[in-house]
């Protein structure tokens, strides 16, 4: 870091603040177990875990101590505290940071605690069930719970559903998102409805040829290395839901789930997470636990993803490189399958069921029922019991399409049981993020297709360490995404990116 | 269980001491993730979360808050204090465990934690290079911490050794262990030199033979089952030291290793650790945190996986019920082999370098000598440098063998890395308990060996949940035994068991 100092009251300040943070690490580590580890019997007593460690969290995070330790390194810093340092930043955010969770009583936070690691399992079995009724007392419980934590940490006129969405984009607000929500289905919508009517199918069942499970495993490793992710800091396993989780320094843990006859699912959702483990190991090891050492929002999370997955995951150059060695992990299923086939099938935009498994342009659709379902669920405008049936209308309002089932609907994902609400519209963002950010770096750095063909992968890397992950929380995701494009946020890039690589696919007409 | 209260003292208590119970168990699932999963370059702040977990559990198991409710609960109570009941055993029981908690400072606490998982690293990559030098100072800062720790424990003119000693066999002493020990060694010594002398020898290579590790741990997981270890209550894993971690109630985690090349590793290292996790599946759940909810001891604990190692798992009867199916699963190694010489070959005896693969005669050999050089490491009459040539002195002078290396050698236990001293003596003991409560159980159950052959291993399970799991730590493991077998630890029943088992496989005289 560059601005080093050996002031007693700020160094007090983030020798606590990393306490905490190895606290929050423990509980981090936990609920990994519980998605990936732990024995159907040990749920009850794993809700008392968590809920114990997240209060214990909460209690040293809201403690006087902590108080008076801001406030000295706030009076130690005196006007410098407005400066753009990082020293300034930490103890900034530390001071929101320590308001917003001093609003929220431990009480609270324990049982949501406890609610969710009971909703996460009530949401495995009503998913494999597809019965909505068996997870609906815990969803209401958590929405009721959800109500009482945006009520406690609202601010001024905020709107409940605001309070809930900066705890996952500080200083967003869904008016603003609305308004770039708009302008981006102003566009995708015509470009969903060009596509349909394209004449160009893409072969997408050598897909759902059979990939055995131990090569999409070792595909999965190799590439994830190649790009970048270090395996002796982190882990890749198996879970219901894939998420990705930077526990500790040297500790960054992603998750997927494999399907014999699925390429995508697997494949595309290791790059995802790997994209997310990306950010966590880029972060400055001694800044752990500090503002400037944790990851600005998620939706800059999910622009790093998404850059991973979509950018770089589902471009020709990208393939280029590494269609070979599909081939040869793959030969059965893709020994008579050249790359312009491929390219074309993991390409394929049509209207689907599940969120994780659409398509660049539909994706951002999905994403938009959800964010508009969860503010009338936490308005009170939409009854936890009717939420199947306001899914499935807006399902066919923007897709087109009938749900078969909750499985492939309501219930398909895991963010409701945890308690995530606020968390979705974030998606999106990072689409948008990605694309504005994946422009610049192509500016900066020159050909990124002629690097991505030999395989070279660290440009790319570099540029994204040096201008987002080093940075931590030192900008908010508005500031960074105007620093280093100089604009402000803007749904084109996105338009611009998805209607040049589609056009030639499609046979559409550039406009 | 029998003793139901609503007394408002005693149940405070018993909150109070589950919820530190719980914090300890997120400890124990942290620990088990160090040695199962964690990724290399998450060793630093591994061992940061541990001491903070370590550290706030201590707070808590020595809080002036957890005093008074000991001592409110002691003055509810009265004169029913010395009573044979649950609550009055836990009562006391956690007097004597706030009474030791608080006589160890917590900066040693922590400090012990810190340097133990730093020690444990440097262990498993000294004995990877057979390198003692490499293991050398982490050792030395363990045994320097380890003797602080007795200091602060000890009572009266109890010695530093006993004082650690009580950290795993309460009540127990070193002067008592050394008598039963002496008496166990004066025929253990003679049965050596006969068998060594016998010309029957065990056709041993058919266990190297090449046993496949899928099919091995298929086996293993089969076997486990069969004798009642409840696989939706645990898991069974893999790392460089077995172990068996009963982290909470229905979360019960054994490991293992599989050497393709040596059937004996990970099968009877499974069904060991299975004989500890059926002890942990069989506690008490609503005593979970309680001291009736815990196991009495570590001889207590190894007396259970003794059990289900060599009483059942090397008995004939319990290959007559499983052979067929071990010549199922390893179709290629035990195709020519008929159930005699398998037996025969499991039941070999020979000295041999590496404890936790040494037979049920010589194993206690292997403990004798820990447990002379730890009480010397202890007292400083053996400085750390030392121990290789002390150890090797040893093992000539008991096995008539020569170390070849350290990792073969003094390397080969993970105990003096986790700061475990003191408690090797234990694994004797357990076998000394085994042969004792297996004895009473053949007397009370009837035909055991006929029970086994029929695949029946229920009635013995039933025999130790009521008479062992169930009472927690109601009794000392010296009470229990009394309890139980109406007459004193001897060693006896172990010498009976070996000799009647022995003479026929290798036509020794009985005496």
């Amino acid at each position: 870091m560059s601005d080093n100092t050996t002031s007693t009251a700020y160094s007090a300040l983030t020798t606590e603040l990393q306490q905490i943070a190895i606290l929050g690490s423990c509980g981090s580590l936990v609920s990994w177990d519980e998605q990936t580890c732990l024995p159907p019997r040990g749920t009850e007593f794993r809700a008392e875990q968590l809920s114990l460690l997240a209060g214990l969290r909460h209690e040293r995070a809201t403690s006087k101590k902590l108080a008076d330790m801001i406030a000295a390194a706030e009076d130690e810093l005196g006007s410098a505290l407005d400066d753009d340092t990082v020293q300034a930043a930490n103890v900034r955010e530390a001071r929101r940071d320590f308001s917003k969770a001093t609003r929220l009583p431990q009480r609270l936070v324990e049982e949501i605690t406890r609610a969710t690691s009971h909703a996460h399992l009530a949401w495995v079995n009503a998913r494999k069930a597809s019965s909505f009724s068996q997870f609906l007392p815990s969803l209401k419980k958590v929405i009721h719970l959800k109500q009482e934590e945006a009520s406690a940490l609202r601010v001024a006129d905020q709107s409940l559903y605001d309070a809930l969405l900066d705890n996952y984009e500080p200083y967003a607000s869904s008016a603003e998102i609305e308004k770039v929500f708009a302008a981006l289905r102003e566009q995708l919508v015509p470009l969903v409805k060009e596509i349909s009517a394209s004449s160009v199918k893409a072969p997408i069942s050598i897909l759902s040829r059979f990939y055995p499970i131990d090569q999409q495993k070792r595909f999965c490793e190799m590439a994830s290395a190649a790009v970048g992710f270090d395996m002796t800091s982190g882990r890749l396993d198996v879970s219901a839901h894939p998420f990705c989780s930077g526990i500790a320094p040297g500790d960054c843990r992603m998750t997927t789930r494999y399907e014999e006859r699925h390429f995508n699912s697997a494949f595309f959702g290791v790059l995802h997470e790997t994209g997310h483990g990306l950010y966590e190991q880029g972060l400055i090891r001694e800044s752990f636990g500090m503002p400037c050492g944790e990851t600005v929002s998620l939706g800059i999370h999910e622009s790093q993803s998404r850059m991973w997955e979509n950018f770089v995951g589902r471009s020709l150059s990208f393939w280029t490189h590494f269609y070979p060695q599909a081939q040869q992990h793959f030969p059965h299923p893709l020994g008579d399958v050249n790359i312009s086939q491929f390219y074309s099938a993991i390409n394929d935009i049509r209207p689907t069921f599940i969120r994780v498994e659409a398509d660049e342009v539909t994706y951002n659709l999905h994403i938009m029922l959800r964010f508009e379902l969860e503010q009338a669920m936490m308005s009170g405008d939409l009854p936890a019991e009717d939420i199947p049936a306001a899914w499935n209308k807006k399902i066919k309002d923007y897709l087109g399409i009938k749900v078969p089932s909750d499985a492939m609907g309501c219930l398909q994902d895991v963010h409701w049981s945890a308690g995530l609400i606020g968390y979705f519209p974030t998606y999106a963002l990072g689409n948008m993020y990605a694309a504005q950010l994946f422009q610049q770096a192509a500016t900066d750095l020159g050909d990124l297709d002629r690097q991505f063909e030999n395989g070279d992968f660290k440009p790319l890397l570099e540029w994204l360490r040096s201008n987002i992950h080093h940075h931590g929380r030192r900008y908010s995701a508005a500031q960074l995404i105007e620093r280093i494009t100089k604009k402000p946020l803007s749904h084109q890039p996105l338009i611009d990116h998805l209607r040049n690589k589609l056009a030639p696919l499609y046979d559409l007409s550039q406009t």
